[in-house]
């Protein structure tokens, strides 16, 4: 089981706040936002005296309020093609344990959210990976290299649309492929798709339920991103295929059900926030286009433009980014201040492809933006004349 | 991976429920007592603007409060040596899959609650049962039957006490014998203890961190129970054992983290609700004495006499007790009013042995658990007379 590349150096991090240095945090995809007002009133006005179990597949009213918002989105699906997941993780371990055994394989695009390997190991199925890169903006990579990858053990592929953590989103004509590729081979398609509120590129986004693939595709959601509500561990997995909800719903009884107090607040951000939603969309945008183009000003420093979610794989100047994000923790402070990236390593499925690169969450405002600029940059400028 | 005995009959209730018929649901440890109004308070106050994260080992000040909690029931323990989780159903699937691997094999005994089963599924981890027996309480198996059961894979026992289903309060003993067989084949005992409150015999309760094998025991902790918050799903894992821990810190971290909203009812919970623990335990307690007196009044139908936790194993009067559960929900009712029970088959490796078996959980107040008995007396009646 590999450490989290995101979480691992928080002992390091905890102990430069220990000694009075503050830590401004690009590497978790943490926003700073506030949650919906209406998520937050709902929790004040809980009205129950016994906080009991839900049901294992969700409170019904809240697939139901799900179902309004995906209708909304563009993707018709109805309340009990919802199963309401323990944050958007276990939805992809639910699909991982029931769309495959231990042993089967799933494709990757690496760099890949490292918490899919995880839960990949933890499932016992297989990871195979194939390669995008900085240079073309983690574009999808060519057919060939799928069609190299799948074995008869190839059960799915998994994909993360916009991506986390390049920030890729991927076209109409890319997904078409993947479609075919899918189609072929007759496997599932895990579509990830939490960050489809944040777009930045102007046209519509294209789902994996609209690919005409239904029966073989797997959704992933989570409302952690788009209301700001990480802690409250409400994801969800949807499908149309009748014998994947089976599956999943044994695996969820197994856990007994979800979070209630956060279906709560969860349902309640579902309507009549649409204006929150707008000012935290151009809030992101403002944020990017900030931070790539002050992160590519540092010498050195290459950052692709992200066009959907609010990460970037950054490359550095440098030839171990672990040891960098560690030193940055450890040996380094700008006016008791510092920051915390995640080596990038750790989203690829060969290591050794990253080892220059950095994932970076630009969720922090943009007044912290620029002073992480700065420490960044002075910290590259001292780590490379020490070292 | 097997459905769950206590939620599998449920489309069946709600059926039942949609045609206007009152379920009384004996099937689920769900208790109908109010939660701590302190946990009640806290959500209502909660002052966060963000709804973010928490730390993947839970909040550091929830660790101190549970610390301060086992150091009050006679376990001290450390803040660092707890790890919160989501619910004990996450617990229970972190111990089986930081302490071994896929194929490895875990000694449980039979009746056991039947999620350790679909965990163990979900680990890919094999069970192996050793049997207890309803004629003696589901006393612990003779160490000559869990000798007979271990193999050069077994890595560990299960052991859920007070029990779930049987109600065994598992005597000196009888731990001591367990602790002689664990160190002797250097195994891990995973001693699930969420009960703890809920014993009736004038003893002190022993936990399994008391038997002097710190390093090979994993402790599985949930304050579902005890106040009555099955729905926030916080759990614990405890161990003494350093490198438990940091794996299963792997895991947590693959999660990101315990429901916050959860862990704030879950903190406020713990201090203070003294008295509320004391009403709540003789609440079971008499629900208890009443209920297995009153079981055993119905012709036909044996229950021995529980001893902590809040459910019991009963034998009936048929040959096919999940046929008979289906039936009470489909083909009976008294007065538009019926009862749901889990057959017991489900709660045993070998599922012939349970055959004539249900578990009951006396969550209900005394007056409905008397309308229970009357109707599952008449149940039983009409059943007999029509097969």
């Amino acid at each position: 089981m590999p450490s989290s590349p995101i979480r691992k150096l928080a002992p390091l991090a905890s102990l430069a706040k220990s000694q009075g240095v503050k830590v401004y945090h690009l590497n978790i995809g943490q926003p700073d936002l506030p949650s919906p007002q209406q998520a937050l009133d709902a929790i004040h006005q809980v009205d129950r005296k016994t906080l009991e179990y839900s049901p294992s597949e969700g409170n019904a009213s809240l697939r139901v309020a799900l179902s309004r918002y995906y209708t909304r989105m563009g993707i018709n699906v109805f309340p009990e093609e919802i199963l309401v997941t323990t944050g958007g993780s276990e939805a992809i371990l639910f699909a991982f344990m029931a769309c495959m055994d231990p042993g089967d394989e799933i494709i990757m695009v690496e760099p890949c959210y490292a918490n899919y390997i995880s839960m990949a190991v933890t499932a016992g199925i297989v990871v195979k990976t194939v390669t995008s890169h900085i240079e073309n903006g983690f574009a999808l990579p060519p057919v060939e290299e799928f069609e190299k990858a799948i074995t008869p053990a190839t059960k799915a592929i998994m994909l993360c649309n916009p991506s986390n953590p390049g920030g890729t989103l991927y076209t109409k004509e890319e997904l078409y492929q993947l479609r075919d590729i899918v189609k072929k081979h007759n496997l599932f398609l895990m579509s990830d798709e939490v960050y489809r509120e944040f777009v930045y590129r102007d046209e519509p986004f294209l789902s994996a339920l609209s690919l005409g693939i239904d029966q073989n595709v797997v959704l992933i959601d989570s409302v952690s991103k788009r209301y700001s509500e990480c802690g409250i561990r409400i994801g969800a997995l949807i499908s149309r295929n009748p014998e994947v909800r089976a599956t999943v719903l044994k695996f969820a009884q197994a856990r007994l059900s979800p979070p209630l107090l956060g279906q709560i607040a969860a349902e309640a951000s579902i309507d009549g926030t649409e204006k929150y939603s707008r000012e935290c969309f151009l809030e992101y945008k403002a944020r990017r286009d900030y931070f790539i183009d002050a992160l590519n000003k540092i010498p050195g420093v290459f950052s692709p433009m992200p066009e959907g979610a609010f990460y970037t794989i950054a490359q550095l100047p440098v030839d171990d980014a672990e040891d960098f994000c560690k030193w940055c923790l450890t040996d380094f402070s700008d006016s008791k201040e510092t920051v915390m990236m995640a080596p990038a390593a750790g989203f690829y499925g060969d290591p050794s492809l990253g080892r220059k690169q950095v994932r970076l969450a630009y969720v922090l405002k943009i007044e912290d933006l620029k002073r992480c600029i700065e420490i960044l940059g002075k910290a590259l400028e001292k780590y490379n004349s020490t070292k």
